[in-house]
């Protein structure tokens, strides 16, 4: 047996044992192929196949039709903050964001560059502690397209429900929490979402586009630039991401065993359940530092009574195996980012360290 | 022993089996980390330190100093056929392309789309079966760059030396070539290639820039889009591809140990002196399709009497184990890809094929 340690990074984060197993497996020789699924050409049925059947599995457990296109791009998230007003802003149109953290306040900025931006809300002077009620979320009726990030990684804060848009396209960046529950994915017009969280390994994104909203896109961008060019090669005009997309299908087969995102979500439910638990049985030591509406079920947040207390949190659980607890540079503090990969037997651990910890201070 | 087969794919293509062990060897625990690199963070000090050292192994290798910025960006060389323009050419400026083959032709169209382009030379109408002579490339003196292709995968023609183009900076789509002999790249302003030919794995494409003319870019571009962002931050302004920069790094030291660029171009040599040979040997069946001066050393393309002995060539060299030569869609016939990973022994294995077949015929 090999040793591992519980990974509690914010990502690239922790994959599944039987994913990497798996991997390791048919490294050499890939299903009897001869050669490697990384010396494969993306030409070659063996890919196709992978692409083909990756792209079945994210419209079956996401509950989409055949009128989303499922796409697998290079460049990360932080490329479409740029590529979505470049492709969907037409001339003298303009977008709304909703800002609740460092990253939707990036997708912000980058439209601001090539596009106007209405705000539609922003929790920054409240330090993004929260995410909007529906309520709060105001904008004009003529955008282009509503922006929203659904997870906040940094601020550790979460949508828990989307607002009714009506005609008005909704657009989120799922990176850290897409797959991670049920919900009607159907309400979006566009998601997108790094891999490297919950659906694999760093260098792929996922998009998802409704074919309505693919048609409102303008013309005129460089060809790689453009939505239209990677949905209608079903994101083979280049080569793909190929490993990425191998590893993506493997996630999702994994996702599936455990009862899909139904499934996934119960387990999930239960992991923030244990973690905000112990947070709340200590107030005056563990402070929790979103408010409890919008608390992340994937990245639980807090800052412990003086700065010396969190150095040793985290090097003393680094000494027990339990590593990637730093808060992001921005924030500071502690973060436990509780992905699909991480287990309920994860949590147990932390939650046994986290009272041995209070105990000892 | 695995059964592998000889994979002469045009890329993805073959990787060294000595890299593909090590990256079983470490999958699961990357040196005793207690993870696999798939989960380190871009953040953490395993990460950093392979892509400090694969930075500082492609200066070595390549023979380049500290004023040229190496990255690793996702999104493939096709993304930079867009980009180069976008960072580079000034309002009423426009660069100059050399069109050798369908993707420096697709580098060209890219430019036409958000710039001013002139065609230095073309060898379109001879069916790009040629590079050019020096002196026959011409462009006028303001231009912002002049770009080249330095290989032609799917023609299978090169460059064996390149224009002095003075005060004008030069820049290279090398995705094909790279690191497969010895030569001045400090020449070029720039140079970009996609890794999976001769560095590693679909994914990740690096980028050399020299300082002098990152200095000369435009301002206003979207943060990702914008070449500074990255120099800026060694490729992590956002997650990188890592597994990709992992795998370059162990290709670069399996090249260091075959004596660098000067080595490998010696293998090289070897290889396309033996592989051409058997088609000068047999020239009314095994029919070259490139010029003899242009002929690519890691892209050899041929024709058969007939597309018939084409397809029973292909055929019959897949039963033999040797596989990915069927021609580009485009063009047909039959190409062996012989980039670094493919050695001097499948190179014999496949020219004895060729032996056996013709007598069969």
């Amino acid at each position: 047996m090999v040793k591992r340690n519980v990974n509690f990074n914010p990502g690239p984060a922790a994959l599944p044992l039987d994913v990497l197993n798996i991997v390791r497996e048919e490294l050499i020789n890939y299903q009897s192929s001869g050669m490697s699924i990384l010396e494969s050409s993306h030409r070659a049925k063996e890919f196709e196949a992978i692409n083909d059947q990756t792209i079945m599995l994210v419209r079956e457990l996401l509950g989409l039709g055949a009128d989303y296109h499922v796409l697998f791009l290079g460049g990360g998230a932080s490329t479409q903050f740029a590529l979505i007003p470049m492709n969907f802003i037409g001339d003298g149109k303009m977008a709304a964001y909703v800002d609740t953290g460092e990253f939707a306040a990036k997708a912000l900025k980058e439209c601001q560059i090539v596009a106007k931006a209405h705000v539609a809300f922003s929790s920054k002077e409240e330090q993004y502690r929260r995410v909007p009620k529906m309520s709060e979320i105001k904008y004009p009726e003529d955008i282009a397209y509503l922006h929203v990030c659904s997870n906040n990684t940094i601020e550790g804060t979460q949508f828990r429900e989307f607002p009714n848009t009506g005609s008005v396209p909704l657009v989120a960046d799922m990176s850290s929490d897409i797959a991670s529950r049920w919900l009607d994915y159907r309400k979006f017009s566009m998601i997108y979402a790094g891999a490297q969280k919950n659906l694999g390994v760093a260098g792929v994104t996922l998009l998802l586009i409704h074919d309505d909203f693919l048609a409102k896109r303008k013309n005129g961008l460089p060809t790689i630039l453009s939505y239209k060019t990677h949905a209608d090669k079903k994101s083979l005009y280049n080569t793909p991401p190929i490993f990425g997309v191998y590893i993506m299908k493997l996630v999702l087969e994994w996702i599936k065993s455990k009862g899909g995102l139904a499934g996934m979500g119960k387990i999930n439910a239960a992991k923030k359940d244990l973690l905000y638990g112990a947070i709340d049985a200590a107030p005056d030591f563990y402070k929790g530092t979103a408010e409890k509406d919008s608390r992340s079920w994937m990245n639980v947040t807090l800052r412990l009574p003086t700065q010396d207390m969190e150095d040793k949190f985290i090097a003393d659980a680094k000494k027990e195996g339990l590593i990637g607890l730093k808060g992001h540079r921005s924030v500071g503090g502690i973060r436990f980012s509780i992905y699909n990969a991480v287990s309920l037997v994860d949590i147990q651990k932390a939650v046994e360290f986290m009272g041995k910890f209070h105990k000892s201070c």
